[in-house]
């Protein structure tokens, strides 16, 4: 657990870069305005990449195996990153690279792989309000909030989300429309630890959101590989245990002459 | 609920053909074999195919939406299987088909998909003693069974199992030589009701044995689909809803003139 | 799996008997009105009991042998509820009971003792508007359901709800004043299975509504026992598996012989 | 998360002052020799209590409102330790100390009641050997281990294990005799973070094994509260959230007016 964790945030960087509005709110890209917000924490080191990056939008093997914890912003480009480099992430990710998506990242190609489901979900792009309660209170990824939090003003992702039973539901969002979303789950993949968070439409500032950061932050702590690095080890075909005996009561006492009257 | 639960059993069926031993074991191969033990029960409607089956492996839309119930036994020929079947079978799981894979089924292309792991695990072919133990009492894959079962004979599976999380770990395997293995385990994605079951190689009689048959019927009745046909309704964009006031104290009380006192 | 389930409905039966405006809501008691709802089911028998029967408020161990699913109303006389009543109904469950916990039950001494935490939440008396959205779609209790079912004048109960990690969360309610709920939710404790269910305050006519009923109708029959009932043979002191010897492949070869060329 | 945690070792303590063998064993008591084992992190600060302390087995509340993660080890003396500390320690693991339950504190009250089952199981005295498979690689609870490792002689726990389903099941245990075992689960109630670990019989030296001693430490780490402080507050009537307006989009397009064309 020695050293910085290596942060990698991968943004689409189409909106941004294609409409003036979005420009106005991240002018530097939502991957400028995320770097910005977690670069001066004093375990952290990060770096970004864009789906133009060459090659492979930044996401090369030598990349990828310097990065602990991935980050991942899309929304109307996710056909358009190539399939080699979403098998890359994904082996990754299985032997230990923790991931984040955010928002609309719900539908890129690495989460569906990751799930195995449509991960289709209710919309509205009305900017209304929205509450993040806590429903798991032990959880690191919520650490230092409110029993709830609020986005003034946000798109609204609403139930059903076709996704597998999550390991664990770490905040559920009321919408002022009537609906309400698992917007903070975990999964594990392999060695990989999995979160996604609902906030950060394009078009509404959410990432300028103190709370916001504070669950990308806490996220990033917790996505940190921190497990076993032996289970692959002898995968394949194993030799049995040998010589194993198993020990009648009688010759378990003789390892033992001192349990008379035990 | 009424009508049979329609039930398909898929089988690679190579062994079988390709191995006099094998032919031996299964003669009418795995999935005749599975066929004969099933089409007893009054509440089942038990057909077959398998992978040499023209077209699309006996996988068409119109058998897959006639199918409610999918066994799936695969070993050597996981790549022969067709990637536009995989995707209709899949599509068609999401919607409420239920899905049991048979012992090497858990490499199958379909399993993999559904899981977004590796799905690894370690192995040995010596025909050596396996204990599987109900771990899950009020689970009705275990229903008539003892505390444990026992298949005299098998190849042995072991953890590291590199599977997701399983909703439901029935059964844990034990096994001679020194390893345990989640060998009855399930999963949900979108409608669709998933079981592994471990057991099953094709050099042992595994699927003469009455216990496994058991599970193997019990699983179906558990995996046919019984839930909600709603959620997908409305999917997409969605209108907010509309008029909702929140009443104060005072206007709630005036709902129920006779709260007074209340 | 023969023969009706035999449901017994459990309520405290105070606010019916102590004050007009809920004795107008619920003239039979809120035991009445269920039993009213449950009894046309062909596959049920019904019957009810509360908390001024004697003995021992209708929960004798004959009665509770007798019975496959008992459904829990209580609110404000829990703690008359005898500790021992209590016992017999904890180890009935943990034998193969199904039970309902219904509303203000989540404080009831049964479910505290179940669920091993506090149980608390927030709440408002304020009769406003629910909508309870299907979260797992592939679950029987969410059968014959919309996308969500509203209940337009309600109590409100918000999270943070202070239980366990439940096994499936059917339901998340969304209430008008901002708050969200793990509305329908499944535990399993030994061998029995139990659901909470939110709906159903004294004063609202909640039992009247049909969703409401249909969920009741669906978690009795997945709460009715029908799993295995040999995990407890055995149990405490045990023999080790004798004369387990393990093959070698030369020995394993020896059983095949027919395995030449496998 | 500054400071050192603070882990308090609480033992029974019986067999070792009342048997000959097992002070052999353990010549400074199973507290003794984990201390001995733990007290070298610097991350930790670590001190013991037993049943016999005076006031109340060493219980306190100033005593747990001090400690971080609690290790409870307790064999035939579960009974002697009074309700009134096994509520005040229950409170305190809800508002968020944790709590590792070693070995045979699997009958211990604080487990029994934090869990809602009997948490009965199989066991053997034999003195044979243990395999303890790692089946969550992510889990930080398995970091330092190989893929499994070995206690060459040590009492048998088998299923079935008579616990709510874990959140983790980090080991699974292999037992020369036939059983598998749940042996590293891991729950969560209230704030609290609660380990439940396997080995150790008092006539066993498992806790000198120092795959054993990772798995505690590493529990320890795992076990400190690290979440969010916040659900509790506002517990009980709240208001509901005022001023809520659900802006129609035209009403939405009015708040963006750069949106012209988005």
């Amino acid at each position: 657990m020695a050293g910085r964790i290596k942060v990698l945030i991968w943004n689409e960087n189409y909106h941004e870069t294609h409409n003036d509005y979005v420009r106005k709110v991240y002018p530097e890209g939502i991957h400028g305005q995320l770097k910005k917000k977690l670069e001066g924490e004093k375990d952290f080191s990060v770096s970004t990449a864009t789906l133009d990056d060459v090659p492979d939008h930044g996401l090369t093997q030598e990349v990828l195996d310097g990065t602990d914890v991935l980050i991942w912003w899309g929304h109307v480009k996710h056909e358009d990153v190539a399939d080699e480099a979403v098998e890359r992430v994904h082996k990754r990710i299985l032997s230990g690279m923790g991931l984040i998506c955010l928002h609309s990242a719900h539908f890129s190609k690495i989460f569906r792989r990751l799930m195995g489901t449509r991960c289709m979900l209710r919309w509205r792009e009305d900017s209304n309000h929205e509450r993040l309660w806590v429903v798991e209170p032990y959880h690191p990824i919520a650490r230092g909030l409110g029993a709830y939090f609020e986005i003034p003003s946000t798109e609204m992702y609403g139930e059903h989300f076709d996704i597998p039973k999550p390991d664990d539901i770490v905040f559920i969002s009321w919408f002022a429309g009537g609906e309400v979303f698992r917007s903070g789950i975990t999964y594990t993949r392999g060695r990989g630890k999995i979160f996604y968070f609902r906030p950060g439409h394009e078009a509404n500032p959410v990432y300028y959101n103190d709370d916001c950061i504070t669950v990308i932050k806490n996220a990033v702590r917790w996505a940190r590989f921190d497990g076993n690095t032996s289970t692959l080890e002898g995968t394949g075909q194993v030799k049995p245990l040998e010589n194993i005996k198993i020990k009648t009561p009688k010759e378990a006492e003789m390892d033992h002459p001192d349990w008379s009257g035990y």
